[in-house]
């Protein structure tokens, strides 16, 4: 049974929902429609800091939190369906992350389309990980993460690093990924009516704007087609109710298959990036468990010069 | 502007629009659906002859009209979704067909999902390809031809036939093919309203039969993103209202960045498979269209014999 305050949220969801998109819905729009979803994830935690940054070629913004150890980096990748949203209009979410994980994220602005097609948010994902590592910071204190479309470009920016020869990062995790962009799971129309955030027509729009004439089928747009050989432990959370519940959990089979330790949990009665919403029990619960994972994975920095001495 | 009688006939079509499918859709529902499709087809004509035979493991029916020449012969793939349809449920069509390319067809019973999932029915056509070719019929008189599902399943024997390193046939040409199952081109969420005969549910559901758990952009599934090297000449007919109008359009642009001649006909206000209603002008007037095609690119068996001296 989901919560009540989530029940509450649901049906003003429902009632707030916006209008229709079509094919001819101009990307301004679009952008407004994904602004609406993340306009819900409510105030920024006061003790985090924000900082303007440049990892290289790509921007985007140092997010810490007062708990940060040293020897724990999340690299995040914010959603919007590939042409909209921003680090800043992540912040409440990532700040929250970094306060359970207890480490820095580091939040790209990767470049979105229709401006820049795909693949060019999965390169300047590689690059922002090159840097960071170039940079000092161990591959074993960094654990790539991201909400929406951002949690499937966590895992097409792991395939990068993997298919690149790079040492991989300590761990993936993804908060309600879009993993599949030829939009085949069976949720997509199960959970057509019950999904308060997401539409079929906006996903189509938003695949068409960032895959232009790329198969939607590519490893590197839709790691659910990926083999995930050599990946590092993974965690997956989504809501029962959303349509891309099956992107959790297909992504959770091809870890299964490639022998990489996976843990997917899908919350019951939950919608997309639930953890957005501080006021639902079930939020704080992922985000706990989210941030245990991060802080298991990655060891605080002492540990860390005793293991390279 | 269509034809008066397309537009009696779309008014009537709308009304009789069958129920919703749901994911939980059983597949006795799922065939009655397309079996409502095809039985707009009409009646068979007088002349034509059906006959029941083999090619090899896979059965079929040869269907003859009076003005067959033996140097012709069409390998016709019928539509349904990859789940429904037979030979018997598109006499009609393939006899028209027959009867306007002055040809004997073989029109497969390929095997059909969900007993049957990808890549049978390909395999099927492709076998029957071998032993079409290996009882005598020279290539340089075989035309590849499709509806629907069969139209795009046309297209990848044709794929399959190539690499497997076989003579090409004379040519290869689709009535409305489905010929991307991820559902990515613009007009599946542009014409969704204006399609009369199929819907975004019916072509998810089917996919996701047919492919069980491969890509559903896999080149033999989805021919629109393979690489159309040393096809033959091909020709694709399609309704400016149909969801699937640009898997047409796309056939063509592979067509032509492979430097293979190409024709792409859009019928104005037409819709899915409209060829079958023999009462629309433009139905016979795409059926000659096509007829001319494979009768320009096979010759009569006294040529044949000439060219093999």
């Amino acid at each position: 049974m989901p919560s009540w305050q989530s029940s509450f949220f649901d049906r003003y969801s429902r009632m707030a929902k916006p209008r229709a998109v079509e094919a001819d819905t101009d990307i301004a729009e679009l952008r407004r429609q994904y602004t609406y979803l993340s306009d819900r994830f409510g105030a920024v935690p006061r003790e985090a800091i924000f900082e303007q940054a440049s990892l290289g070629p790509v921007k985007g913004e140092w997010v810490k939190t007062s708990n940060a150890s040293a020897g724990r980096v999340i690299l995040y990748f914010h959603g919007g369906g590939y042409i909209a949203g921003s680090p800043e209009s992540h912040r409440a979410l990532v700040a929250k992350l970094a306060h359970t994980s207890e480490a820095a994220a580091f939040s790209l602005a990767y470049r979105l389309a229709p401006e820049f097609a795909f693949p060019a948010a999965v390169r300047d994902g590689l690059d922002a990980y090159r840097q960071l590592t170039a940079r000092g910071v161990s591959p074993s204190s960094i654990v790539l993460a991201g909400s929406g479309s951002g949690g499937g470009l966590a895992f097409s920016v792991l395939l990068a690093i993997r298919n690149a020869g790079l040492t991989m990062p300590a761990g993936c995790l993804a908060m309600s990924p879009w993993a599949d962009l030829t939009l085949s799971g069976w949720s997509v129309m199960n959970n057509a009516r019950d999904d308060t955030a997401l539409s079929w027509e906006l996903l189509f729009v938003s695949a068409r704007h960032y895959l232009k004439k790329s198969s939607p089928a590519d490893p590197y747009a839709s790691p659910v087609f990926a083999n995930f050989k050599d990946f590092p432990p993974i965690m997956v959370h989504a809501g029962s109710l959303e349509m891309l519940k099956d992107d959790a959990s297909r992504l959770g089979d091809r870890a299964a298959e490639a022998g990489v330790p996976v843990s997917v949990e899908i919350y019951d009665g939950m919608q997309h990036v639930f953890q957005a919403n501080s006021h639902v029990p079930e939020a704080r619960v992922s985000l706990q468990r989210l941030g245990q994972f991060v802080r298991q994975r990655t060891a605080p920095r002492a540990e860390t010069y005793v293991a390279a001495k």
